[in-house]
């Protein structure tokens, strides 16, 4: 059976997925790169990085994945509905190379771009969106990409079966929390911790009860 | 020059220091003691327990330390001033072996207990508080004992030289935050974390400037 999956989806300290004032030109706020610097230091971002923990986590990004969901808040900064040729912020070669399912209210026609990312909007419910998700991912797994308010959704759901985040060794401060509202989630995981030496803690929950 | 350390406090992943509902038979509300399950496996609590990273930190709250400043919320339940035989949650002998200042608006007179442990009440600034317990620890180390708004309140009037943070993987949803208005506190620390098999993580801040 396929799964639904968040991966490489990091956090600071106190729990933000994002900081706060996004914009086109700052699309995680005032939290700018410091969530994602763990992933530079990587060989999977340059030669001559490191091929330890960091790497092998977020390599799995790809693996075994048919599609994705995203929030509206992921494909663009807030407004970015009214500008008709917005095609997300990841240039002509986006990095998902599957289908793409874009949440929001604000439909329009799918978005076809190199390297066989196609943006899809839909305005559906967590439970719809993994429905028709799973039809486009041909049996692989249906990774759920973020924001941090999508990933909540789809946790409180039961949707997900798979969670990986990346503790950030940061204090934000402000922004969009990932944890608000999924007391007691852990439950129906195993939950594991692994701290790296570039400060991250990698930690998964992976589903335990059906 | 003796140091201001926190040691052993425990957070849950979304950053509780305690659950909702505390009173006199629930110390940490509906978090019972799911936050302090970590210390039950190690040899400090129990013989034949483990030695390994967790009983290396737990160990900590004791070494170099001369006097403990602690919250009324730490000291008891809320109400536990109207109690004039209140003497604290820990029974006759309590695991602090030193002066122990709790800070409260409502003053009583010094709780001479077993075992070195002397409970004084101090209607003081968190920087006054630190003032009054270095005189007492003689050249040792102050311990900042908790609860999380105490604890919160040193580490934002830069009081802090060394924090240690024990993130504990539950939801607990509702409680006490510890990291709330803490932004960019991280910067004069140098930080660490380190994972254990007991499925907790240990976070240190050691501070880097004067």
């Amino acid at each position: 059976m396929a799964l639904v999956r968040v991966q490489n989806f990091a956090v600071s300290l106190d729990g933000f997925g994002t900081g706060e004032g996004q914009s086109a030109d700052a699309h995680f706020g005032h939290a700018g790169d410091r969530l994602h610097e763990w992933m530079f230091t990587t060989r999977w971002w340059q030669p001559g990085g490191s091929g330890g923990v960091d790497d092998a986590f977020v390599r799995q990004h790809d693996v075994g994945i048919g599609a994705e969901i995203m929030g509206a808040g992921k494909f663009g900064h807030p407004g970015w509905h009214e500008d008709p040729d917005w095609r997300g912020a990841w240039g002509p070669n986006p990095p998902f190379h599957t289908p793409v399912f874009v949440l929001t209210h604000h439909r329009r026609e799918p978005i076809e771009m190199a390297g066989g990312t196609t943006f899809h909007f839909l305005d559906a419910s967590p439970a719809e969106a993994v429905d028709v998700a799973r039809e486009a991912a041909g049996g692989k797994d249906i990774r759920v990409g973020g924001g941090a308010t999508t990933i909540r959704e789809f946790l409180s759901a039961g949707l997900v079966d798979h969670l990986h985040v990346v503790v950030v060794p940061i204090l934000l401060g402000r922004g969009v929390r990932l944890w608000d509202g999924l007391e007691g989630v852990e439950r129906d995981f195993q939950v594991e911790s692994t701290s790296s030496p570039s400060g991250v803690t990698h930690v998964t929950f992976t589903r335990t009860t059906a």
